[in-house]
């Protein structure tokens, strides 16, 4: 669990494709051709796997016989599910909790937000397939484990995510410090999606303009501003507190 | 900021403790002797820093040139605050928050909470003088700054700054996954002690006994325990929650 395992060489990597494998990041040669490579490219492409265009030194180093052909692949410790299964397959009585992240980078945030999500009877979360924290032995082990316990959805934009919430009838809450409302002014006891943003720029302003309701914590202090996964903590509890009252 | 101060020499040491300097912690080699030695052990001693006895080796390597004479300090990058004081000049009409670590020792959760601290109108933050994760570059990085916004104050045993939150009237709840209470069915609309434990083993036994209710937050997982960080996140926003309200 704590070693990633990886697949070396342009074939192996479009059999794995192919075979239905889960791969968690593909890396290409910056300067590679020919025509098996360019299967590849279209491949990767086509089903939106995460790729890096690299220096020959980087594959060497992933592949300490130097046998990549070109190409290396990481193998995804986990199964990415279907965010549109899942909300199909939901208890409409019951009154649930989606988890959309928005660029959140950094792994160890990730992590502690997909063990508290676990705490929190999250349904799903939800991740852009670029720019987001990927899906490694730093996640796992800061996740405590949790990332093998909730379903995780992958989207190409978080914002097709908040749409389709609310084509559900899920309420759609962002966390954002310029909101005007206080999540304890806000009423959550129904469905819930919440929205949180990169550690560095919040919500992509994009996503923002198209949920429900904004919502900030209240800050007594002077800088003014949390840590995403403490931020992240703080609603999730929220919302649990008031849709089990 | 970013670096840590170093004072080497026993004599220095020894006039920077005099004169009034506040120091991290004091390095002393293990089987060092002496007149001057044994006055600078009794200072250390009697103004309860933190000292650690190592190997030459390790004072060699903190010490690049080496004239360590068998001692090293590093110098604090804030100064401590007294509870004492803090508690005999508070306002008893308002309704403050206190915040006690029982050996948080991960510099990235201790960072974290300092910054939440902050965030949550804390009025001080108390650890213990053994035991805490340090105040250095990262955990400086990771408070946002926030180390230097919040009072930050050293006891002897967490189990004494339990008993004076007491003596003052203050309400000591502690986080517990064992608790019976689950924080929102406690009445926290008071002046309130927050007490939180080791990442590994919780309160300490010994003051989770003198604490007036020990506190859990609900947990719909498998995993049922949450990063230290996020779980005080959460609490310290549900006692801000009902004070505001």
């Amino acid at each position: 669990m704590e070693k990633t395992t990886y697949i070396y060489g342009i074939r192996a990597i479009i059999e794995a494709i192919e075979s239905g494998q889960n791969l968690g990041k593909v890396y290409l040669l910056r300067e590679a051709e020919g025509v098996l490579m360019g299967q590849l490219k279209t491949l990767v492409n086509n089903k939106k796997i995460t790729t890096s265009f690299v220096p020959v030194e980087k594959l060497d180093k992933i592949s300490s016989h130097g046998n990549h052909q070109g190409a290396v692949a990481s193998i995804s410790p986990i199964d990415f599910a279907s965010l549109e299964e899942i909300l199909e397959n939901r208890q409409v009585d019951k009154k649930d909790i989606y988890l959309l992240l928005d660029g959140v980078t950094d792994v160890r945030n990730f992590g502690a937000i997909i063990r508290t999500a676990e705490c929190t009877g999250v349904s799903a979360i939800v991740i852009a397939e670029s720019g987001s924290a990927p899906i490694n032995p730093a996640t796992i082990k800061t996740s405590a484990g949790a990332v093998f316990n909730i379903p995780i959805c992958k989207v190409t934009h978080i914002k097709d995510a908040v749409f389709l919430m609310k084509a559900y009838g899920i309420t759609t809450i962002g966390a954002s410090e310029k909101a005007e409302k206080n999540i304890y002014q806000t009423d959550l006891n129904s469905s819930i999606a919440l929205i949180m943003g990169s550690e560095e720029r919040g919500i992509n302003p994009s996503t923002l303009k198209v949920i429900d309701t904004p919502v900030k914590l209240p800050m007594k202090g002077e800088i003014a501003s949390l840590n995403v996964s403490v931020a992240c903590g703080a609603m999730l509890y929220e919302i649990v507190r008031q849709q089990d009252s």
